[in-house]
């Protein structure tokens, strides 16, 4: 892990990621269909269990078949399995060991491209899994944070088609998280309130960005986002951590997040897109200020040089526009 | 311009970007070649002047015809030309005017794709035309900042494929710029010295991420470069502002940034990638502590949902690697 003297940016050089296998590099355009022929190579398909480490978790059903399957990752950003070999570095060139967990959670046996093609209670089976996951890490006495995201489509930085998420443990807060939290802080040190649940409140008086509005949850045109139909999904109650998640939430998540990446598939063809979860950093000290949320970012207009730049970011699409494109009462 | 509550970022909201020509929307995999049948609906190749604005600024030869022409952005992201609708926001909601000036540098008049088709002195020509617009910019008094940036090839975000750049000039520091200037400034108050001469004093002597060194600049591999091949160019001598630049500098620069192109797009075929000028604000404060230069960011590798959302990166080659593989003492 190496620390820009000039920008401060965080980067993780990890030569292993190089030799990771492609569903797309051959065809770059691929990417939105499911592809019959590529599971005979796919590793996360059933039957191809040897092609990854061992599973650390399997949801089983009554036949004792996995359906839900996590495993390490076997080509990690992170790691602590590595032997420290950090250069002790210098104020300029500082390095820092790449510690962490990173983990693969393989969302079904058959080889599907993405949540459309799954049942709201499979989904809800995925969204258990994560809440485990993330709960079993944050009682890690090493970790500080717990990020869990999906990349679908070759756009997305998707290297396999096969649907799956990761999940990355770190002994530290990542930067985005942390400048969120930090603001989320100040909001609360000056207003006594989460400033997510007095954007909440906000978005539900304005009703332009509302994009599904359910008992539990809201989907929100994000006021700022980055991308063409950049949409966050909030609790509506305050929560800071979504490892407290309970499971009747997660049936009615799962219901939410179904209709709405089918109403975006829709929309957008073919759908790449990254899906985000920002939880509040382990420990409690975060829980008045912070809510937990899904970031979802189709990716169908690309960085290029201002947004590189300037580190800002340019969206040719209003999210009040967006948000009357997709808005589905659930 | 949008403020983002939680994170602080800013967005500029700007439908009228969404209206674009796109030479690479049909074919996505396309980019790399110049293509012979597109010129008929270029709109920056010679004869097609009407289908862009009036110039600004042309460079003749000595029949009278342009060589490099400068136009105004027919779909800016930033403008003054605007009337102020902007809302007048709260503090969840804010809102700025996308003020600013955004204009397009059309390099050659042929329907050529990037610089490895252009002579060193013709490079040059387009170098002298980037300080003259900085400087012209610079002496605007509602401007804080010029960046001057190149996309080339679909992955790294450009639109057209005719050799191009654009230029844009703000009335306030952009963030990555204001976190380098920043950190520069720390590093000074405590040192007494410039961190990017102090950088390149390092480098030379570790001597393994340099990849060209000429008397009067150094390319290095980015010591936490954020893609593969990541190169920062820098004048070995201290200088904050690229707008002073001499035309014998530029003419050496002009050569150095060939032959590096030359290499670059024989490692990485196809070769796509954003070329960022980080030049100090104008004003003169940072003089003594910030230190202009180009970022040369080749554009190989995806980011995906780890980046979007913990806002680290992963790099697949180290830069000691890269800078062997690229290596030429020019």
């Amino acid at each position: 892990l190496r620390i820009d003297p000039i920008s401060g940016r965080r980067v993780l050089v990890a030569e292993v990621r190089a030799g990771r296998p492609n569903d797309f590099l051959s065809n770059p355009s691929k990417g939105p269909s499911t592809a019959a022929r590529d599971h005979d190579e796919c590793p996360f398909c059933r039957g191809h269990e040897a092609q990854t480490p061992h599973s650390l978790l399997e949801v089983l059903d009554e036949a004792g078949q996995w359906q839900v399957r996590v495993v390490p990752n076997k080509y990690p950003a992170v790691s602590h399995a590595v032997p420290d070999k950090s250069d002790p570095g210098d104020d300029l060139f500082a390095y820092e060991a790449p510690l962490g967990h990173h983990e693969v959670i393989v969302e079904s046996p058959e080889h599907v491209r993405d949540w459309n093609r799954l049942s709201s209670a499979e989904a809800a089976r995925v969204l258990r899994v994560y809440r485990d996951r993330a709960r079993w890490w944050s009682n890690d006495r090493d970790t500080q944070h717990v990020s869990i995201f999906k990349n679908v489509g070759s756009a997305a930085g998707a290297s396999l088609e096969h649907v799956h998420s990761q999940l990355v443990a770190l002994p530290y807060v990542p930067p985005n998280v942390a400048t969120e939290a930090v603001r989320a802080a100040t909001h609360y040190a000056t207003h006594g309130s989460c400033i997510f649940c007095d954007l909440i409140e906000k978005e539900l008086a304005a009703a332009v960005r509302v994009v599904a509005e359910h008992d539990q949850w809201i989907a929100l045109a994000a006021f700022a986002g980055r991308q063409p139909y950049e949409t966050w999904i909030l609790p509506r109650e305050h929560s800071a951590r979504f490892e407290l998640l309970s499971d009747g939430m997660i049936d009615s998540l799962a219901v939410l997040l179904c209709d709405l990446f089918d109403v975006l598939g829709r929309q957008l063809v073919p759908l790449h897109y990254n899906f985000l979860l920002h939880s509040a950093p382990v420990g409690g000290e975060h829980d008045a200020a912070f809510h937990w949320h899904w970031e979802l970012v189709p990716r169908s207009t690309k960085l290029a040089g201002f947004e590189w730049s300037t580190g800002m970011h340019i969206n040719p699409l209003s999210p009040e526009r967006a948000a009357a494109q997709l808005r589905c009462v659930v």
